[in-house]
């Protein structure tokens, strides 16, 4: 596969889509990206990269971290995971509180909020310094000791955060949130202000294209297994209330944030990750699922 | 990859498993297949076949029969198909009626029954002669001229089908339904009983693992991306609300039906077909997913 | 009680009223109707009636209709007529099929759709005649043999009535039908066309005003409690999603139907029929409505 | 009426009642009361007070309170207090937070504790001494200065409110909260806690059955309109999701809350207050209901 000269053609027709879809909204520190923004980083199994664009800028990863954190989780805490979030795609909007009140205070899956939060609340109990710690394995996989959080952002996520409020109370009511509440949602918030370049995220995924290996030293970081299964969970829940139309236009395992970025990747091939700010209504980057589109159009691969 | 090795250990395996569940009771005639039944049969892209147990009877296929119904409609009728119907999990049983009335009639995904009514009233709309038509193309991609309708499970389905009928006067009334709905339902119960074996389905699906070719003429039957396409819904959609279940222990795209009847397959290397009767509370089979699971397990691989 | 003047300034006033809202038209006989007819009849039970307006054309009662055979079905079945539907207020609209799912079939009240047509199948297990006894029975209490159904009333409902076969059929898949659906569906259409005049309307409940005893023979048709209960669910289901709206403005029992009718009562003193056939966005009388608001703010009387 | 005698015979009745139901556990502080007490108060417009059993013993109001926060927050703010809670019946549970989601955060109705909590947010806006201002108003019109908010309950309430706070900060996500949530909660919780025997709530309610005036003193507390309005909302939204079955039972507007408590209405006839602490299932007073349903029985009256 010759990915210089797919990279290349990619990076002509990007130019030629229309940009559609709003930058997000709800905290101000979102608010003020420039909408014009777009980088692609693209990390190949055997070592190679290709990037364009504003692939070196870092922005705020936002739900992308929901990778991470279920990864981790999963490793320390093992199948007992599940007994507290579920792994079916929710069919509703990433905040949505109905279909809790349903099902005991159990999320459907770990990367809608209620589900992550209550991934957050595991951590909790089983890290010493959550914060600290997370931010070591994120630059551990990510090859790159510079990745911080954006402190600016999480302090705007936590004073506007009343949504996410109601759902850890509303959880905590139910059974399924073990810390103290303000606990976990600080460490939540800061997880979602991880700020990151295309670079930085695609190389961090490659574990999940390696089996769980890092490419580099060919440490084992994950069980293989699990990581075939968070791959699983990527691709049938990644994308919110889209992750049907994702799967179905791309074909990749992938998750979005609302910061406008978005990775994916292909098993044994590469991962590869994008960002434009404007968001379609669900919430994904517009600019960005059609890349990621587009990608699997000229590689003529997927894992379908 | 000795599959031939990992048939044998699967089949040793599979006798060891507890056997739980019920056989589907909604129609009488289901209610008639022996529980203990148990076939599978494996068929790669290289030509070779592996199966053990009960993989030559014919049983019925039930809501397998809607990937066919889906993969021709979507080349007769190319992307209008999906102002009518969906590809998003839908997060809830497949016979649910709630998300129609907050989504103006349109089903969720092709693969809950209601999305597979306005399917069957999308080919009656083009299709000249339905029932024979879909038979025709079964038989073909099956490469076995021997299969058939089962009239008494057919009717069987239409004497009990209140809830069907439910659906489609209820997508009717939000103008979602073109055709008159007895006819409609008419083809959709005949397609649901069409009666196969597990070398019937396996090869089938072969078509689906093979980028639309069939695999002895190397005819090119569906559009290469229609099947990434078709193959990516089956991974986010294929069984009910137990989607992410299947999806999270298995890997693999693929349809059940309340047969006992699943169908997955892995792109470029296999398709399979078990068949079990007893069924999980999420109407799935229950032994045939466990069956599945081994099998992933066993060859190591999966599409991620 | 000077109810003459009253009704005189009622009338002044109406005339002031801004003229909102649509004619019905979900069936094309309904929407044949003149906009800009208004009766009202006011009969009280010391004998003496007042009325204006267009209130001796006979109309089509449409769910007024629920209230008659709620009726019949308590007087001849009893308290068993609970087991099959309950008194509770829906919170939804008239047909909503969403409570259903979750209730097992059980509708919430007599008064929506689901539920009247469960009365409905309950009658057709008891009666011997239904259409002809219905008919008997509205036209003893309404003192006047001239009521009729109107045919094409009824045949304009049946042949666009899909989203009340999708509600009978689910209902059916839950067992809460015993009949026939086709013939239970008959009948519910034709009780829904009812042809009558305000003053017919008006007349007829005063049985609901007049604890159980038809005003001028006081023959007692109804025992006593069971009009209490009526009257209690008229006051809380009577107007759809709107029934808090029309006790909080209106303060007394009633009941509207899309043909722009709305009879209400004051226990032990008068029954009132309005007729305006613009409905606000809710499916009652717009006009209709305030009219009541009006006249129980002139008498300065509710039952609070 | 004879009321001593029918109170005579109700007393009698409700020993040979059966004692079913559980007394409330959500707070520790409520489950320490005794099940086995019953008291019941009826205060007649004319001035004359009948009683029995445990009837000048406090007991926790909870929800009753609702209806004075309602009453005095419409006083104040007048019809503006509709733009952020409506008056419709809710059909779904008490506390539920589903209905918030597709109605933009307005609660269905002030009794239930979503809008219960926006009524007290409306107050906190315009009340300067908001716990202070409310004692006062409801030693008024109960004509009692002993009354007193129960401090252990209120304390037990903000320690497990989980899920109030989940509505409040659900709320504010969607705007309809206006004050800091803190804040609102505290008050909230300290009208709940609100501590009063059965003679001092049917005194209070006095005001409700007599057009707005105070009893003794014929002061015009409260808009003759409004006082018919809040009995219109306590008919159809006072019993949580068994409004209708009060209202079907007993035929009279009332209240209920956890703490065993149900006060009714006979307007311009009696106020009257009964405590049972053991609840049915759907959290209204079990021996409480029957008794008020046997008391309209006994009188025969009704506002139906």
């Amino acid at each position: 596969m010759n990915y210089q000269s797919i990279i290349e053609k990619l990076e002509q027709k990007i130019n030629t889509f229309p940009k559609t879809g709003k930058v997000a909204d709800y905290i101000p520190e979102l608010k003020k990206v420039n909408p014009e923004k777009f980088g692609l980083h693209l990390s190949c199994i055997d070592g190679t990269d290709f990037s364009f664009g504003d692939s070196e800028e870092a922005f705020s990863i936002q739900s992308i971290s929901k990778v991470y954190t279920l990864a981790l989780a999963k490793e320390i805490i093992g199948d007992d995971l599940w007994k507290r979030v579920g792994v079916e795609p929710s069919g509703n909007p990433y905040n949505s509180l109905t279909q809790l009140e349903n099902e005991n205070g159990i999320p459907r899956n770990p990367f809608i909020n209620a589900g992550s939060i209550v991934v957050a609340d595991c951590l909790l109990s089983v890290l010493e310094n959550p914060k600290a710690d997370l931010l070591k394995f994120v630059r551990k996989i990510s090859n790159d000791q510079r990745i911080e959080y954006d402190q600016s952002v999480a302090e705007s996520e936590i004073a506007t955060g009343s949504r996410n409020i109601a759902l850890i109370y509303y959880m905590k009511s139910l059974g399924n949130i073990h810390n103290n509440p303000e606990e976990v949602l600080d460490f939540y918030f800061y997880q979602c202000a991880l700020s990151m370049t295309c670079r930085q995220l695609a190389t961090s995924f490659k574990i999940f294209t390696n089996d769980g290996k890092l490419a580099d030293t060919d440490e084992q970081v994950f069980d293989k297994q699990s990581v075939k299964r968070i791959n699983s969970i990527m691709q049938t829940c990644g994308f919110y209330d889209e992750a049907g139309e994702f799967s179905y236009r791309v074909g990749l395992p992938g998750k979005s944030g609302v910061g406008g970025g978005i990775v994916a990747l292909h098993p044994r091939h590469y991962s590869v990750a994008v960002w434009s700010p404007r968001l379609n209504e669900k919430g994904n980057s517009s600019l960005g699922m059609k890349a990621l589109e587009e990608l699997t159009s000229l590689t003529g691969l997927s894992i379908f």
